[in-house]
């Protein structure tokens, strides 16, 4: 069983590590992060780098592929290289998965048309032009496709998936493991929850916060 | 505003980014992860490398101070020069912050003699011997020093420390950024919370757990 977990420049560290820290734990799975290139990967802030070890080319038949999100998606969503490296892994993954805006990514390589999915709430319209069905969910699953909502939904997304790849007790041990017993100090995770002058300034940056362009 | 964050073999990558991907957002703050050498550092399960762009000897007055746990931290509990670092910085911090295990670090370096303080469920117990008061708390603050429970804590560590370092507006701010609005798929997420035979597994477990070792 192998998970792969895509690295491009300005992805999101928590999108990636988020399912790695809960999917990666799936016993006796290997999980390998993937970039074009081997070696540091930058992240969206230049303030955290992590180690891709293994190349598109070494990673051919993934089971579970995770895309995460980022600012740096905006510059991947010409057809190219990954996009075929996408729809290559895709065609015998038992698992194809994102995190926030990684479904983008996903759905400009074609693997969503006509499927339910989401994406960070300040990007969700976006997948309406690749012919996706966008819901406000936290993590959609539609056939092996999963796709989860901003950043910290990762987490959610890793354990939801592990009740499928194993079973409960498996997803409930990592749980327990990590001490996933979440305690906001705000109740302020969701456009519907937040104050609203918060969401209207959010929303206002969304240009920069999804390109990291001014 | 620097905020470091500690790295070390075999620390739990999530007990880092958590913290980094909401305390880092930090408006105008720098984060930098630091080590005893620059470069990749390996995390618990050996599939991930997050790289140091410090070495301890360059970041000597940080604002905030984050110390990640995971197995690694029980090779690192005999006094010496990473010891002798946690305490010159921690002589000028605002806030000196630990998640998981890494407060056992600081208890051993000597900087919660006296205090409360948590850690990992299957940790708490250990605080003890270096005279500091274990909480089963999820985020505890006491004077300049907070610290987190086990690995996904780290995230609600680090929103409450933006509230305070910044206010609440900034802190909402991040958490619908990376839209923390926890829905976990179980309720497992601590020990007074899942399944009693899972607990029981997983302190059967524990010194694996905690220390990487059968």
């Amino acid at each position: 069983m192998q998970i792969a977990i895509l690295l491009y420049d300005r992805f999101t560290a928590l999108d990636a590590v988020g399912p790695y820290d809960t999917l990666g734990r799936l016993p006796g799975a290997e999980t390998v992060f993937v970039a074009e290139r081997t070696g540091p990967v930058r992240n969206d802030s230049g303030g955290l780098a992590l180690v891709a070890d293994a190349t598109l080319e070494e990673v051919t038949a993934p089971d579970v592929l995770v895309v995460p999100g980022g600012p740096g998606q905006s510059d991947l969503m010409a057809d190219g290289p990954l996009h075929e490296w996408l729809r290559t892994v895709d065609a015998t993954t038992t698992w194809t998965t994102s995190v926030c805006t990684g479904s983008l990514l996903l759905a400009a390589a074609g693997l969503l048309e006509g499927r339910r999915a989401t994406s960070h709430w300040l990007a969700l319209d976006q997948l309406k032009q690749y012919g996706v069905e966008p819901t406000g969910e936290r993590v959609v699953v539609d056939g092996k496709y999963v796709t989860a909502a901003g950043v910290s939904s990762g987490i959610d997304m890793g354990l939801a998936l592990l009740g499928r790849l194993a079973d409960d007790t498996v997803a409930q041990t990592v749980q327990l493991g990590i001490e996933y017993d979440p305690q906001p100090p705000y109740d302020s995770g969701s456009p519907e929850k937040a104050p609203a002058a918060i969401v209207e300034a959010l929303r206002g940056r969304s240009r920069f916060l999804l390109t990291g362009s001014a």
